[in-house]
């Protein structure tokens, strides 16, 4: 197979398909999208096979077990794909959709209408059905996409991708609109990551490794997720109680995310009250702690896992039942190790005091900021924008959780009755 | 003078500063604004005089009139950019604007807080105006900026880079929120270019070359403003008296700008009426047409300055009083027309039907979209954003002019009573 000619003809039949995606009806989108929810129901016995062969290969490999569990499409995750597509496709078409028109002096009446960027290409290592998370956020956005996962993930990802195609048909849209390289071979990125000419942005989702190379190589626009150093700051004034829930909830409900929480920073007047509760609460969740100095005394007290801290443990995305913790003396210097260590990823303050938590949200630089609440929040869902694609965390065009306004731009719509340029 | 570090020393205390002016008060950036505007009014001899030295060896040079005018700082020049400071120092404060908040069904206040992009970059050739606007836009919107101009304008851009200097410092904030290099050599824009770990976003403003050029280099996003290749539809039920004094606007008003008309597309139900009167007043107003086949003796009948298009008319950007002149069969046509020709910036229909103006609304891929008007009208000023720093021809973060809210990104603000992941 001629990779490079493949991928270039991948992209433009992904370009040609674009147009008459974003021209159809919104009703035709809906449809193929309802489509897709029954089809993968329907053959949801096919699916389970083909995703066995993928997994009895990994295993075979000797792929961990938290790798071969992220690899499996059971019950539950078929029919929270099910869900996804239909939650999706219940939400308002959003393509045209001009959200106010002003009027000029001059009497014209200017608005902004949402448009799809055009074509969206995603590398992903996650799941399989990221796959159908994905192409339902795109479709549903008018946006064609180019979606490759990882390669142990084949002949799921095939399987998919046949009942993603069926439904697009279906819906009279074209196969093109959500379209898999045909291969498992890494060429096959790196030549889709120089089709600048018909791909208008790339989104690499899974480890900072793959992150990286994608940046490094493509010409066009990247939407980076990278790595989130998450840290909650327990003010002096904050409520206790419910401190140490919010704290044992971002850090131990799903250690592997990239919100949960990495580091604790206690306020040194409430140090002493504080770490204890943290040591007892976390401890017996299994939390390990890598502690300052000061810290270390309070929190290996009360439990077996405390230890010193090592320099590396500040700005460190564990990923896992270990939380660095560290006293600081205000906000103040709550908010320089979150700047020096953050990650513009999530950031919460735990406090009473209105003026602190003002200052906070204001100051730290993240793509959420909380009060009084869980990292575990910066989510799509969690945040009110419905499924989400991946959470940037630059600035630039979209920054925090990525939903299907986040997959669009907007021109300046003018209607006039003759206007012109003095 | 070693480049590279002197740019590095640029960048690295341009993102300091870029924190200190995120964090000041809104007055301090509006008091900025104000006490520049004054400035410039007090020191308008000197910088008259720092202009004249740039237009003299200019001229001495044998630089075309063309280009002398846009060097040229004249009193009117002037009072546009006291003007445009004040404007935008009048307009309400958007850093840490929240645009709403909305309550999720856990109680959790959500909303978007407008923050700035950091560091932006802006590398361009026109006028040295621009340095004034680009700095005021920066500053209102927070951010700090590193403005590069061409070489032949160094004399002006220093003296107007010291007042802007003189003004952020009486308003108590880093001169470095605003800087230039001091130096004309070209390898301190491919320094810039690298340092994408300070600076977040480059705008390039200036010919094709320029931004080819910077694209290529730039390890940072770049927001492109790319060539404006304009086009007009007069459709069948379009008013042609109001038509033709559309399309003389849109051509001749300044037709060296990237939203002045290049090619005028005339649906053939009425090109025997409509294209005699375009020859009349446009051939009137010195315009030269590139005609179809079926436009020419339309056009040569009643003016001698038509002649036959060749291949490469089509799509071209003239910025001169050229116009290519096509006859087509319908919308359909037109609209063919412009996704193979435009250039994503202003595509205009004047017409009477609203099925058609509001399938060309959709349709039609640019960043301005105008029904019955003029494309000149594709300006920040125009469509109600103040001023603006350039206009996106790309959709990922902005399309279209790019005023204070296109140069910021916003955070997502959760105000919460304890509320935790489930």
């Amino acid at each position: 197979m001629d990779i490079a000619a493949e991928m270039r003809a991948m992209a433009q039949a992904a370009r040609a398909a674009s147009r008459r995606l974003a021209a159809a009806e919104g009703s035709a989108r809906r449809q193929a999208l309802l489509g897709l929810a029954d089809l993968l129901g329907a053959r949801a016995q096919a699916l389970f096979a083909a995703n066995a062969r993928d997994v009895d290969a990994a295993r075979a490999r000797g792929l961990d077990q938290a790798r071969l569990d992220r690899l499996a499409i059971t019950e539950g995750v078929l029919g929270s794909m099910i869900q996804g597509c239909r939650e999706v496709a219940a939400m308002s078409d959003p393509v045209g959709e001009i959200e106010s028109m002003k009027k000029r002096p001059n009497g014209m009446l200017v608005g902004r209408m949402r448009v799809p960027l055009g074509v969206v290409a995603m590398i992903f290592e996650s799941r399989p059905n990221a796959l159908v998370d994905a192409a339902a956020l795109c479709i549903k956005s008018g946006n064609a996409a180019i979606l490759r996962g990882g390669s142990e993930a084949f002949h799921s990802l095939s399987a998919l991708a046949a009942t993603i195609h069926d439904a697009l048909e279906a819906a009279g849209l074209p196969r093109e609109c959500v379209q898999t390289p045909p291969t498992a071979d890494r060429q096959a990125v790196t030549e889709l990551l120089k089709l600048d000419e018909y791909i208008d942005v790339v989104i690499p989702r899974g480890g900072e490794g793959l992150i990286r190379a994608v940046v490094e190589q493509a010409k066009m626009p990247v939407l980076k997720h990278y790595k989130g150093v998450c840290h909650t700051f327990v003010d002096e004034t904050a409520d206790l109680a419910r401190a140490v829930d919010i704290v044992l909830n971002a850090k131990a409900q799903r250690p592997g995310t990239c919100n949960a929480l990495e580091c604790l920073l206690v306020h040194r007047a409430v140090a002493g009250t504080f770490l204890p509760l943290v040591a007892e609460r976390l401890g017996a969740a299994g939390v390990r702690f890598k502690c300052c100095p000061e810290a270390l005394p309070l929190l290996a007290a009360r439990c077996t896992t405390a230890e010193a801290a090592q320099d590396d443990d500040w700005g460190r995305e564990f990923l896992s039942l270990t939380l660095a913790v560290k006293v600081v003396a205000d906000l103040d210097e709550a908010l320089e190790h979150i700047a020096r260590f953050g990650s513009n990823h999530t950031e919460a303050i735990l406090t009473e005091s209105h003026k602190n938590a003002m200052r906070f949200t204001r100051e730290a630089d993240a793509s959420m900021v909380a009060v009084n609440a869980s990292t575990r929040l910066n989510d799509g869902g969690e945040l009110g924008l419905g499924a989400e694609i991946g959470i940037s965390t630059t600035k630039l065009h979209a920054y925090g959780p990525m939903g299907i306004l986040e997959l669009m731009s907007a021109k300046f719509v003018a209607l006039g009755q003759g206007q012109i340029r003095q």
